[in-house]
C-alpha cells in the first residue's frame, strides 16, 4: 500500500481534480530550484553517508522534536545536544521508538506528509511507521543509508535539484563551498551572504566579529567607510562561490536612512558596546538600507524576513542554545518600517528585495499592496510555519488578487532536512496546481494561462527573481 | 418538516459527505463533556421549572438580544434588567413577538442554528418561528416547560452530559454545589475557581474582597504570604466541590514574575487603592504566574482568556451593568505577554494551561507555535464569537498544521443558555468531522486515523486535558 | 468565444451551482445602487465622449497602472501625469501596447475579470487582449467610443444605475451637479460631503481652507461655533444636490469627545498652524464626533474609512502627487478608537455610521462585534483591495456569524473607472449568491430565505442604509 495518496491535495470535484492532475503532471518533473535553505554544504563537500535514522529524521528537525517536546517528552530523551554540559541520552534506536510511539501527534500536519513522502519515495518504505513497525522501519532505513546511492551527492542528483542555496555567515571561510568547487562535482550548490553577526550590535561578540571582518577583507573596519567597504568585499567573495542573494533575519522590519554623520556616530557607539536596545534597532535598520544600496550595485538579491521572537524559552536557550524550535512569530509592521528603505531605493527596477513574513495578517493588508506597487519588491513564499497546504492556499488567496502571481518568486524549502526537499516542493506544486484549477473552474483564469502560471510558479519565477 | 438538515455542516461532495456522516455517526452519541461554562448551579440544586419562553431564550442570552439591540430595538422592550432603577418592560409574550418579527436578523448566524436545534430536539417544534407562528410556538414551549421532563436535572440527563463545569467567584459560598452534592442526585456538576474579584486591583471593592477572602479562609490576607495562602486554601475548597480548573479573564495576556519584595510592595499598594492602571496590570500579570505555580502544586488546570474590552458602551454599563453583549474583542499579544510565566513554569509537563483567544490572528502566528512547543500549554477551542461553523473551521485550518490535534482540548460551550448545550456541541462535532473528512479526501489523514481523532476531539481530549 | 464564463464565481458542486445560478438570476437585472464612488460628475454634466482607450482604461485606473509599475515599467511610459513638470510620454496607442504585452500580470486578479467584463459587455469585444490583438482591440474600442451610445449618460442608463453617488470636497462649488440638475436629464447623480480639507489640520492649506469655508457659507469660521455652523450650512447645501451621506478618510479611526473649551482651544491652535502631529490627530478625532452629532440632526449617513497610509512613496508623491496607487493599508484599531464617539452617540438608532476597513483582521475581531451591538453602526462592504471574489467571501465568512446580513449595507464600487461599475457589482452579486448557495447546501439557511437575502444584499440594504 502506498504511504501517500497520488491525488493528495487536489480538489475533490472530479472536473477540478482532473485539471489539477494535468497541471501537476506538467510541472512535477521540473528540476527543483532551491534558492533559500539551510542544508550543510559539508555534506556535499565530503559526501559521507548520513548517520542513523534518528539523527537523520529527528535530532536535527525542529518541526519533529518540537511537537514531541510540546507533549512533555524530555529533551535529553530525544538526544538533543546541550550547550550547558548537561546529559543528553543518545541511543538512536531508543529515540526512534519514542518517536514511533507518538506519530499520532503529527496527524494533519505537513510534517506527517513530508515524512510519508520521504519514507516512500526516498527510502522505499511501504508500511506506516508505528510502535509495531518501528524496528523494521529503522532497520530498513539504516540499510539504505549504507548504500552509495544514498550519499548526499547521489541524492542531490536523484532529487533533480538544479541549484541549491545554502546560507553562510559573513565570517564563514566557505571552505566546504571551495571543496565542492575544487572537487569537480557538477552539482550546483551556491552560498548566500548572511551578515547578522556583523550588522547586529546585540549579536554575541559583535565588536570582535567586526574586527574579524576587517581581518578577512583587509579593510579598516574601525571606520564606517571601511566597514561598509568590508561588506562590499565580502559580498564579492560570496559571489565567487555562486551567491546571488543576501539574507537578513531581524526581529522587526525596521529600516532607517540616516545622514552619514549620524550613521558613523552610531556605528562607533555600536562598536564600543554602548548602544541602547533602541539604538541597536536603529543600527540594524540602517544596515538594511545600506545592504539594499549595495545590492543595487552588485546585483545580489536581498531577502528580508523579520518577525521571529527567537529563543523564546529562557530555559531551553540556556540548556540547548539556538534553533531549538522556540522561535515564535510575532506581529510585524511592514508599511511604516520599510518606508525609509523604500524611499531610498524602492522605485529601482534593477533592485530585487524578497519579503518574507511570519505574520499572515500582513499578506493582504501590507505585503501584497507594497509588492503590487514598488518595483523593487517581491513576495517570498509562505514558509516556516506556513509552507503547508493551508498556508500556501491562504498565501495565494490573500495576495494574488492584489499583486498577482508575477510579484511572487516561486517556492523555497528553507530547510535543514535534506530528505524532505522533494516532499516540500511537491506540496507546493500540488497546492499551487489545486489553486489554479480552482481559478479555472470558477472562471477566474483561462486553462492555457493556468498551465503557463503553473510552470512559472514552479520554475521560472524562482530562477529569475533570484538571478540563478 | 424538520427544522434542521440532518446533513448540515457536512461537505457537499458525495464521497466526503458520506465519510463525514460516518465520522459523525461514530461520535454523535458520546456523552457531552462541558469543562467550561456559565450555567447556574442553582438550577440543578433546586430543580425548579424554567420560566417562560422569553426568559428562557431571549433575556439571558446576549447572542440573542445583542442582535436585536444592534438594529435599534430598545433594551426595555426586551425586558433586560436595569441596574439604575429605570423601567424595563417585561411582558414575556410581547418580547417573544418582537423577537419573532426579527428572526431574519439571525440568518446565517450560529444562533439561528442553535435555536432551530433546541426548538426541534429539545421542544419538539416543527414549524419555523415567525411572526405568524409566534403564538403557537410560545404556547407549545410554555406547555412543555411545565412538564417534569423539562426540569433542569431531567434535561441534564437527557442531554447525556457526563460532566458540566460551572464558574464561581473566589468568594462564592458554593451553596448550590453543596446542595446538589447533598441531594444525592448523581449528575456531575463541578465548580471552577475564578478569582477576578480578588486578583484585579481595579475590580469593584478589591480591598474589601481581599479582606473577605481572609475571613473565609482564616488567613491573614493583609500580608502577601497570607494572601497567597488564602488562595491555596480557597482552591482546595473548590476542589472538594469537584473543581479541576481555574479561570482567568484579564484584559490582556500580560504576565509578570517579580522578585518577592517587589510583589509584596505592589500587593500592599493594591490593597491601599493607590495602584496606577499600569501597576494594576502588573499585579494581575503577577497573579497569573502565581496561579500557575499553585496549579503546579495542586493540579488545577489553568484557563487564560484575555482580550475582551468589557462593558464597551458607557451608557449600557451605567443602565444595565455587566454582561450585556458589549464586551468587544481587541488585539491580543501572547508571545511577549506570556514570556515571564512561561520562563517560570512553561516547560513543566505536569502543568496544563489552556489558552483561549478572541483574536483569531493569534491562532497561526502565536498560539499554535507556542502550544506546539511548550509542554504546559494547550489551545482552548474557538469560543464566544467563534464557536460556529466558520469559526471552528478557521481554528482547525490555522492551528492543526503547526500544533496538531493533540495540543488542543476538545470543545467547550461556555454558555449560560442551558438548552443550547446539545446544539453547540453538535455544531462542533459536525464541523470537526467535516474537517476530518476533508483531510482524508485530500490525502492528509488516513481514514482509520480520522475515526480515532473524531473520538478524541469529541470526548477524550477534553476529559484528559481538564483531568475530569 | 465569450471572454467571461457565464458561471464564473459559482460553486463547482452541481447542486450548489444550480442554486447559485437561480439566486443570481433573481438579482442580476436589479438596478445598480452605487452609494459611494469617485466618478467625475462633469462626465454626466457635459456628456462628451470618453477619450481614447488608454486614457479610459489605464491612465486613470490605479489598479491597472500600479501593477505595471510594480514590474518596473516607468511612470512616464504610462502617460501618468506629473506634478513636478517632468516629462510624461503620452501616445495612447503606445501605452496600450505596453499594457497588452503585460496582461499576464493581471492573471488571477479582479482587474482581469472587470476588464474582460467591460471589454465583452460594454464594448462587444470577443478576443482576448494580447500583444497580437492589441491594435485590433484598440481600434474596436476607439470606434465604439465615438458613438453616441457610448457617451456617459447613455452608458449610465444602459448600466441600469438607479443612483450614483460622487464625492466632493467641502469647498467644491458643485457646479457639475448643478449643471446636471439644470439639464433636465433624469439620471440620478448625488454628491457626498467630504470635508477632509477643512477638518484635518495637516491638510495642505488648512487655515486658508477654513477661511474659504467661512466665505462660502457666510459664517465666521474664526470661532469654533461659527466653524461648526459653517459645516452645518455646507452639509445642507450638499443635501440640496442629493447628498445623503458624508465621507471621512482619516489615517486612523481615532475619535474624541472633548469638553467644549478644550475643543475651542484646539481649533484655534489648528487654525494658527501650531498643532503638533498628535494634536492634529485629536482634532480630526473630535471632528468625527462632531460630524456624527450633525448627522443625528440632519440625517446624513456617516462613512468612516480609516487605515490608509497615503502617498507611501516620497518619490512618487513628489513627482506625481496623490492617488497614484501608493496608498498602503495599515493596522487599524476600532475598538478603542471609536469608544468616545460611540459613548456619545453610538446607541442612537436614528444615526447610521458605515464603517469600512483596509485591515481584514478587524472584520471578525472588532467590526462585526461592534456592528452586532451598537444600533448606530453598520459594516461597509469589502472594498479597495478587497472588493474581489476572495475579499467578499472572507468578509461574509468572518462577519455574518457575528452580526448577520442586516448589519451590512450591500455593495459599493468606490471606483473612478466608470466602465467597470457593472462588472464590479456583478462580481459582488455572484459572490454573495455563491456564499448563500453554500449556506443553503450546508443547512445553514433555508432556500426561500436565501432568495430574500440575495435581493436585500443587492438592492434593499444599500438603498435603505444610505437613505436613497
Amino acid at each position: 500500500m502506498p504511504l501517500t495518496d497520488p491525488d493528495r491535495l487536489f480538489p475533490l470535484d472530479a472536473r477540478l481534480r482532473s485539471l489539477a492532475r494535468a497541471l501537476y503532471g506538467s510541472v512535477k518533473d521540473l528540476p527543483i530550484i532551491s534558492p533559500h535553505g539551510h542544508c550543510d554544504p559539508r555534506w556535499f563537500a565530503e559526501n559521507t553517508r548520513f548517520p542513523n535514522p534518528a539523527e537523520l529524521f529527528i535530532v536535527p528537525d525542529d518541526y519533529v522534536f518540537r511537537m514531541l517536546l510540546s507533549q512533555g517528552i524530555a529533551m535529553p530523551d530525544l538526544g538533543l545536544p546541550r550547550v550547558d554540559g548537561g546529559p543528553s541520552k543518545a541511543d538512536p534506536r531508543a529515540i526512534w521508538h519514542l518517536w514511533a510511539r507518538n506519530m499520532h501527534l503529527f496527524r494533519g500536519t505537513p510534517t506527517a506528509m513530508w515524512l510519508d513522502h520521504a519514507f516512500e519515495h526516498v527510502f522505499g518504505l511501504d508500511v506506516v511507521l508505528s510502535e509495531q513497525t518501528a524496528d523494521a522501519c529503522y532497520d530498513h532505513i539504516e540499510t539504505r543509508l549504507a548504500q552509495d546511492a544514498m550519499r548526499p551527492r547521489a541524492l542531490f542528483e536523484r532529487f533533480n535539484i538544479e541549484v541549491l542555496a545554502t546560507t553562510e555567515g559573513a565570517l564563514d571561510d566557505l571552505r566546504w563551498h571551495k571543496m565542492i568547487r575544487d572537487s569537480g562535482w557538477t552539482g550546483r550548490i551556491v552560498t548566500t551572504y548572511r551578515p547578522d553577526a556583523v550588522v547586529d550590535p546585540e549579536f554575541e561578540g559583535f565588536a570582535a566579529n567586526v574586527t574579524r571582518l576587517g581581518e578577512i577583507t583587509g579593510e579598516d573596519t574601525t571606520t564606517w567607510e571601511g566597514y561598509l567597504k568590508a561588506h562590499r568585499t565580502r559580498r564579492a567573495s560570496f559571489k565567487t562561490f555562486g551567491a546571488t542573494a543576501t539574507d537578513h533575519g531581524h526581529p522587526t522590519a525596521r529600516t532607517e536612512d540616516l545622514l552619514r554623520p549620524q550613521a558613523e556616530a552610531l556605528f562607533q557607539k555600536a562598536l564600543s558596546g554602548r548602544c541602547t536596545a533602541a539604538e541597536a534597532d536603529v543600527f540594524r535598520g540602517q544596515m538594511l538600507t545600506e545592504m539594499a544600496r549595495m545590492s543595487l550595485e552588485d546585483g545580489l538579491v536581498m531577502q528580508i524576513h523579520p518577525g521571529s521572537r527567537r529563543n523564546h524559552s529562557a530555559r531551553v536557550f540556556a540548556q540547548h542554545g539556538r534553533n531549538m524550535g522556540f522561535d515564535i512569530p510575532g506581529r510585524t509592521n511592514y508599511v511604516d518600517a520599510l518606508k525609509p528603505l523604500l524611499d531610498a531605493v524602492g522605485m529601482e527596477p534593477a533592485l530585487t528585495i524578497v519579503l518574507f513574513t511570519l505574520d499572515e495578517t500582513s499578506y493582504g493588508r501590507e505585503l501584497a499592496p507594497l509588492a503590487g506597487a514598488y518595483p523593487a519588491l517581491r513576495l517570498g513564499p509562505p514558509w516556516w510555519f506556513f509552507d503547508s497546504f493551508e498556508g500556501i492556499k491562504r498565501f495565494r488567496e490573500t495576495t494574488t488578487e492584489t499583486c498577482g502571481f508575477y510579484n511572487t518568486v516561486g517556492f523555497n524549502d528553507d530547510t535543514r532536512a535534506f530528505c524532505s526537499i522533494p516532499a516540500r516542493h511537491d506540496v507546493a506544486r500540488r497546492t499551487d496546481c489545486a489553486y489554479l484549477a480552482e481559478l479555472v473552474g470558477t472562471g477566474r483564469l483561462r486553462e492555457n494561462e493556468a498551465f503557463e502560471v503553473a510552470h512559472d510558479l514552479t520554475y521560472r519565477l524562482a530562477k529569475e527573481a533570484y538571478r540563478l
